[in-house]
């Protein structure tokens, strides 16, 4: 049997999701659910498959069922393709297995040419409208089909607004809307060379195939990388008999959410023009209504839609995001799925479905995206701070959350001054637009002139997490002199303003952030969370604050303490110092002594918070010189300091150069040379722990040793690790229980992970350096070619920011098991950047780690994500 | 049942040599055989491992059974230890199971006590034997057991014959030896507060101790990193009665090889001396006798002794190396072992053995060290030069192969000068002693003042295949003021000396050398191991010099042309600097299109040479910044000849800088960014091959892509290449055929072989990268910290001079095992230094490789080497 390309909708329904897109099993669903919906056809996702197979063509077997499928929906609505009496008309959307909004191309009003217009205009009895949909058609073609950029007839269009002195597009007339018609006609033979295509069946096709190619348009491609779309699933498209909102004052458009997208209330929520088309509304070139004005307008209607709205919230447990039409009085519902919505919302809506009985707590544990549990976390204002100042504007809340930085007018800058600078970067634009994506990506705030709540800048900065201020009143920004104005405020690319995205007050000047504190709906989350993960999770902090955020935020130990961050710090880094230009074990011996009782005092500090937890301390990781000055000024004023000949310095410094420091005198290695500084660090982790316990404190110090390849050198270190612990520990009496384990993070140490987890009692993965040795290269360097491999699809997303499950996962694997089968008591764990990323806690879940280490921000995500991963996938 | 550590020799035989060690096992052997040799016992093996595990002590149920054995033997001579009127001695000789000459201690004469010496002196009448004997145990002990450096009594000795006039030993009396031994005892008791041992079983047991921890001394442990022997194995202890060679003129000692060990002549080679200890022989104190004169001075003597030694080459199907002591007239055997010898003796020996129908071919094989042929291979003077240089002196042919340098006069300088300096260096030392062993290893030439050919020097260069001078005539060294004189001329450290140690001449100059050519028995053992080896060998050779070579040393290919080298030559450097600053692709094909011809006509030269065999050519693999200058004078002198901007140049530089460059934009990475890099060498490789195929040549070009880490990296690139070589070859008219394969180096590849080879013909392992990325370590940097780690016995061998089986090795055997399922055809080699190691060739025959690929040099051993592995293990 040959494979079907081409469903009617009322062939499939919501289960055919990976072969009929989001979009097209929805509307078969809503079909089968006897909802009020056009007809249509979708072409699958696989006939995308195929297309690019094929070399970006449609197999004439599929074009035939294409038309097939369109003579059944003619048939259905009694009208014919090209009919210039009663013209049958489609609109051609994508939609793919997951919501990429805005990502790929739509046509609507395919079907008109200089004649059917005519018809159209007849049949109406609106010419007005005809013209109108026709002059809409020819440039959405013209854009998507042909490669034509809309400026060439945004100009058109502008021009005879202006010509007659109009400002707001319902003023334009029939005659208008037919001379635009032409004048676009006539500009697009000018640009193609060709006439319009006329033949309506030949428009579907090649409109059909436009949609195709727009799968692998750049910004498809940035917003799967960022969501991990795979390139492979395709896209489907729909091919849907139009339902006209642009008809008259009867008909309209809206978009609307069956909860408060932002603040997850129970109450339908979302934005409606009349005389429109959908465009209208997203785009932000008209101003909608609220949704609540329907009520007024159009009772009825708006009773239909509530319930529609209601039912499909039942139909498929989760908030609906939907699109509608209203024709001539009717209403028609033209999509519908699972709204996007703030994190705030996102809790409240999983709560409220549980008290509601609709969802199980599993159920609603596995409806909320652990990434969004970050917009809860992000900062607000100080408030001292923000007493002081004085608003300068006033937007949409579009996300919440607060920010400030340096004004960028473009993505590009906006991408440029993120690489370059420390500070961060607002992104201010008049709208935004599928293009800007990379820099909302670096931007922390943006801030838009035009556009509402469901505008392009509203939506996507909310499923960043990204603070934005939408629609910002008397906003006039003028890009090409780098400046804008607000409210008699003039402001240059490069000044600093402040946006609280959760009011929509904009600041012209910099405001201090500090971070959230949450409770609430996020703890009652995070106790159902509690309940049904597996894995253990802990976090990476250095300090008494992280660590008490942390620990504040749910997090069951410290698995990693960078013990090289302490030595940085003012207090001790000239001891520090001393000890690398020392010439002998002795000399150093000097030097450690006086950074032993700071170190220890670290380690008191933190063992307070963490009372009763374990605490993991790394011992010291990177190659000596980066401790040391490297240009020439310093490296005297240094010796000048040490009071030691700068010659003997700078030699100091030369003969720790290293060509690939990432490869070098690092970790263990540095343990081997120098035992004595593992040995200071030992005195300080058991004293320290000696003395809180003293305290009633109770401490499990976990020694961990970095960068092990071969079991040897553990073997070496912790004996005398273990030695001067010990002794330490029965000098005082006391009974101190500690661990001795090690990273791995060597591809080496996956191999030969049994030897090594007989002498190590832990196994913590550091997968950032078990990435980069794996792949062969460094994150930093790496960052030179990989937007290369992202753009030739060699890589479809960032090993740095999820696990590589089928290559460093797979030395994970044999390390888990290796060392396992060698020593079934050891514990395994991960502290690499991966351990806060939901897709690898999954992953982390599934290969059976006992734990994961995050940074204190990124707990409550790892929670979440380890009980999905459990709900999944129970152990 | 308690393990037995203590075996007499009438326990022994030659088969228990992990046990006993290699001399305890022959002395046994020989015992068996009813050779003279004295009775005795060994220690073994796993006594020392027990010593060192019990924290180096000897247990005392060890004690115990020494002592038990000593019981024995002592009945046996029919003497008691301690005995005042006729005391029993022995010597306490270590004996590890692979020979290690030299790198461990020994004591003869133990049994003498202040009372024995008395004893012994009265007994044979003759006070000069007794009190010389006193005098080497005492020092012996002194320096061995208790570490007081021999210095202390050299003083005494050499004071004693200055004050009596005397330059020659012989030449002092019994009293000044009396006068000797009790200076050498109040110094003891000086240096240790107590006075010497009188207890013989207390100094016995001290002896075997002292002997056991000789094994983990640090010229053992250095001798064992260079040849590859296991600290674990540990060292046996022979204890043996005493023979004395010193107890007048019907006395001797000697050493000799069965046949000669420098030319593999059948005649019996070695020196003696009458009236001496072993010591005298070796150490090059006294100036030895050919041994040939033995059967002038005793015919009955000398023709025992050549019965004996051709007995045992028969019996142990080797050439032996034995050392005796005539006693009072009577012969005895002390020792004997497979002789060290030249690869040139060790060739004709193997075809000797052959041609006189002791061995089988294979077993002749099996009996050369693949190691040693490199020997062969080594550079003789330039004749040419030769002729105008005069020699200034001369010293025994020690080790063939001629050598010119820099002089230094110790091992430190001559570490420090190679790694300084890209120039040779001769060490030049009045003798060596195994603590030299790091400056004999980086020294090009060795000359000494002192010794025979079976001195120190002598012994160690021809084993490592270093050219030696040794005992040259009239050679002054102040080593303090730094200079020597030999016949007058005069040379500081760092002056040019050469040597030629074939003929022993030495010349006061830079000589210039060529290379070795080869034939005889050299080509008999290569055509032999081409009929017994499973695996290709082939070469890596970016120029026809070196693929002519590796020809006609019998290479069946090319396994690794770097094309990068290529780019650096003069007359395309300024070309590819235009490609690297290019700002456009455009921009950088008008540069490439002038290397093209360039490249192509390399190509051309290659396959002309290689005629009828493959020609591996890897693409562009470092990354683009090493191309460029890099400090400021250069960048700026660039610039100008680029015409272009500093500032422009510098910015490229700085751009182009990487913080890991091992891990940064470089291999396959290059090509995907710059595919035009690619196509063009695509265009030279093919251009080339349609080129020489128009003129008869048979040539099969393989395009290996390097630093492959994920298919779709293969999949782009070989896209494009297969396209642009597919054109040139269709256009040709001609067939064509080529491959295209990949590197694997890094570990990903390893993990996800099935995948690439899918896409690749080939796979060609480059074990260096490979080794740094699965270690986690440069090996430039690695250098700062690898000695601590053989210091620390964390490693025992360098990683990159043998393939680390368990880790990297591991890696290599799973992308053999996928690979090969995935892609049964898939040709697999290997292309990294590793594959002209014999130990690693042999690993790559037992994991199933299809080739080797070495440098030109290194082709016969990896020959010999295949042969053997497929001898021990046949495919």
């Amino acid at each position: 049997m040959n494979k079907k390309y081409v469903y009617l909708f009322t062939e499939g329904d919501a289960t055919m999701r990976n072969l009929l897109g989001g979009k097209g099993a929805n509307l078969s669903e809503m079909i089968k659910l006897g909802l009020p919906v056009p007809e249509g056809f979708t072409v699958t996702t696989e006939a995308c498959t195929r297309f690019y197979a094929d070399g970006k063509k449609i197999a004439p077997e599929i074009n035939s069922e294409i038309l097939e499928a369109l003579n059944v929906i003619e048939e259905r609505a009694g009208k014919k393709f090209g009919d210039v009496n009663d013209p049958f008309l489609v609109s051609v959307r994508s939609g793919a297995r997951a919501s990429m909004p805005g990502m790929m191309d739509t046509i609507l009003n395919l079907g008109l040419n200089d004649e059917t217009v005519v018809g159209l205009a007849k049949l109406t009895n609106n010419p007005r409208f005809a013209y109108d949909s026709y002059r809409r058609f020819i440039m959405m073609f013209a854009d998507v089909v042909m490669g034509i950029d809309k400026s060439n007839f945004d100009a058109i269009f502008d021009a005879r607004k202006a010509e007659k002195g109009i400002t707001d597009d319902a003023d334009l007339t029939a005659e208008d809307m037919e001379y635009i018609s032409n004048a676009f006609l006539t500009r697009y033979k000018e640009l193609k060379g060709d006439i319009f295509p006329q033949d309506p069946k030949d428009q579907l096709l090649k409109s059909v195939a436009a949609v195709f190619r727009s799968w692998d348009n750049p910004r498809a491609n940035t917003y799967r990388r960022l969501h991990g779309i795979p390139y492979e699933w395709g896209t489907a498209v729909n091919v849907q008999t139009m339902v006209f909102g642009n008809m008259g004052d009867d008909c309209g458009t809206g978009v609307a959410f069956s909860r408060n997208p932002a603040t997850g209330e129970k109450e339908l929520f979302g934005e409606y023009l009349f005389n429109a088309q959908g465009e209208d509304v997203v785009a932000g070139v008209r101003t909608p209504k609220p949704i609540s004005e329907l009520k007024k307008e159009n009772k009825a209607i708006y009773e239909q839609f509530e319930e529609i709205a209601n039912n499909l919230e039942h139909h498929y447990k989760d908030m609906q995001d939907l699109e509608f039409t209203i024709e001539r009085d009717k209403l028609y519902i033209l999509q519908t799925r699972s709204g996007k919505r703030t994190a705030q919302a996102a809790l409240k809506i999983a709560i409220d479905f549980v008290n509601e009985g609709l969802l199980t707590k599993k159920e609603a544990l596995m409806m909320v995206d652990p990434h969004q549990l970050d917009q809860l976390l992000h900062p607000t204002f100080d408030e001292a701070a923000l007493k002081k100042a004085e608003p300068i504007g006033k937007g949409l809340a579009a996300s919440p959350g607060a920010a400030y930085g340096r004004v960028a007018f473009t993505a590009e800058h906006a991408q440029e001054m993120a690489k370059n600078n420390a500070e961060p970067v607002v992104l201010v634009r008049v709208e935004t637009s599928p293009e800007d994506i990379e820099g909302m990506v670096v931007a922390s705030g943006i801030l838009t002139a035009r556009g509402g709540m469901t505008s392009h800048a509203a939506v996507v900065a909310r499923g960043m997490g990204t603070c934005c201020v939408a629609g910002a009143d008397n906003l006039v920004i003028n890009e090409e002199k780098g400046f804008f104005t607000i409210n008699g405020h003039k402001f240059n690319e490069g000044d600093y303003i402040s946006l609280d995205g959760s009011t929509g007050l904009v600041y012209g000047e910099k405001i201090a952030t500090v971070e959230a504190v949450v409770s609430g709906d996020f703890a009652t989350l995070m106790a159902w969370a509690d309940e049904y993960k597996a894995l253990e999770i802990r976090t990476n902090a250095d300090n008494p604050r992280d660590a008490k955020v942390a620990r504040d935020f749910g997090a069951t130990g410290i698995g990693l303490c960078r013990t090289e961050h302490m030595f940085f710090e003012a207090d001790r880094i000239k001891a520090v110092r001393e000890m690398i230009v020392a010439k002998s074990a002795q000399e150093r011996e000097v030097s450690l002594a006086k950074i032993l009782p700071i170190q220890r005092q670290d380690f008191i500090e933190l063992y307070e918070v963490m009372d009763g937890l374990p605490v993991t301390i790394r011992y010291l990781d990177p190659p000596l010189h980066e401790f040391l000055p490297h240009n020439d000024n310093d490296i005297k004023a240094l010796a000048k300091d040490l009071n030691i000949p700068y010659q003997e310095l700078k030699e100091t410094v030369d003969s720790l150069h290293e060509i690939n420091p990432m490869l070098g005198h690092r970790g263990v290695r540095l343990s081997v040379t120098y035992p004595e500084i593992a040995v200071m660090q030992t005195k300080a982790v058991i004293e320290a722990a000696i003395e809180v316990a003293k305290r009633g404190i109770k401490v499990h110090p976990e020694i961990m040793i970095p960068l092990v390849g071969e079991v040897r050198e553990l073997t070496y270190v912790k004996d005398f690790v273990v030695k001067t612990a010990d002794e330490l520990i029965k000098n005082s009496g006391l009974n101190i229980a500690y661990s001795v384990g090690t990273m791995i993070e060597i591809p080496r140490a996956t191999l030969l992970a049994d030897e090594i987890a007989k002498e190590a009692e832990f196994f913590s993965f550091g997968t950032n350096d078990l990435t980069q040795m794996g792949f062969g290269f460094s994150r930093d360097d790496a960052q030179k070619f990989l937007d290369d491999y992202y753009e030739r699809r060699i890589f479809e997303f960032d090993p740095f920011a999820h696990i590589d499950e089928k290559g460093i996962g797979k030395l994970m694997e044999m390390a888990v098991s290796l060392g396992r089968e060698a020593n079934p008591d050891v514990d395994l764990g991960i502290c690499g950047e991966h351990g806060g990323d939901p897709r690898s806690v999954t992953f982390c879940h599934n290969i059976g780690l006992d734990y994961v280490s995050c940074s204190p921000f990124r707990v409550p995500i790892a929670k979440l994500a380890a009980a999905q991963a459990n709900i999944k996938n129970p152990r």
